[in-house]
């Protein structure tokens, strides 16, 4: 049972963020801004780095709807997303992508933990500064995300209920989950 | 060297700020919220949280000006601030203050390590809904921008420079580290 009072029995983050909306829209506004907002990274490559930093931070709920997001914006390529969470390194993603997910799995277990080797690697491939930059805001900002969301033992809704929010997703973005 | 460009040599947080102002608003006015906004805990608890969040991340620029900010909040206890940060259960704090420590050094780990036996304790020392809801989320907040500031490797200024910061923080609050 939620740590906190769900009278709508609202699934994951949306309880907490309708028990308190003064941090709901800057939380909202962060995640609009990281994962919709101008970026040389695709929507659904940030969501893939989403999902990713979730499902190492075994956030369900997050997990969950982030790949579901993830897949609905990559229509073409379905499996995608399933290869990235089982074996980034072996998943059909750019190379920029792979280094930006070890980026992020750095980040994941811990700020210091991301190397200059890592950065250099990145820029080998590709990335920019504001790639690099995303990249550890995404991971960190979900670093937060998935504790929110377990941390008050929020509402995991059942497998099914994924594709339906992965669509909503990622043809609403995320302003619309700010409690009106 | 910072992973990205901070060629006015700002220090910790602020070089990303500069870099990316359209995550810096969001980011700030969630610190807002959280740390100066109305609660039943004072700016200088809220601090205590973030500083001994920060600290268990090893985020010496966090934990610096946070605990700084904290000290410049507490006035009238001084040593209080670096009790807490020693020994939390030993700290001349309240004992609801305490349990909500319990809690956020259980964030710290990860969202699923809150118990319902956490939670029940901090109810039981007089902690509310809000303060539970709040503690969690300054707690994963600051396993946010802990990450964001050490996975950029971003400036760690010399000791010496904590306690101007944190009178400033003090005072101003967070909604000036803006960038215009």
């Amino acid at each position: 049972m939620s740590h906190i009072p769900n009278p709508a029995g609202l699934p994951g983050i949306l309880g907490p963020f309708a028990f308190r909306p003064e941090t709901a829209k800057p939380l909202c506004e962060l995640a609009e801004t990281l994962l919709r907002g101008p970026s040389s990274l695709t929507p659904g490559e940030r969501e893939i780095i989403a999902a990713y930093v979730s499902r190492l931070n075994e956030c369900t709920f997050c997990h969950g709807s982030h790949a579901a997001a993830a897949r609905s914006l990559l229509k073409d390529k379905p499996g995608t997303v399933d290869a990235v969470m089982k074996d980034p390194a072996a998943a059909p993603v750019s190379d920029k992508l792979k280094a930006l997910l070890v980026i992020a799995a750095a980040v994941q277990k811990g700020g210091r933990r991301v190397t200059d080797g890592m950065v250099k690697d990145a820029r080998a491939h590709g990335a920019g500064d504001k790639e690099i930059h995303d990249t550890v805001l995404i991971a960190a900002a979900f670093c937060m995300y998935n504790r929110y969301v377990d941390g008050l033992a929020t509402l995991t809704p059942p497998d099914e209920a994924y594709a339906a929010m992965g669509d909503m997703l990622a043809a609403d973005g995320y302003l619309s989950s700010v409690p009106k």
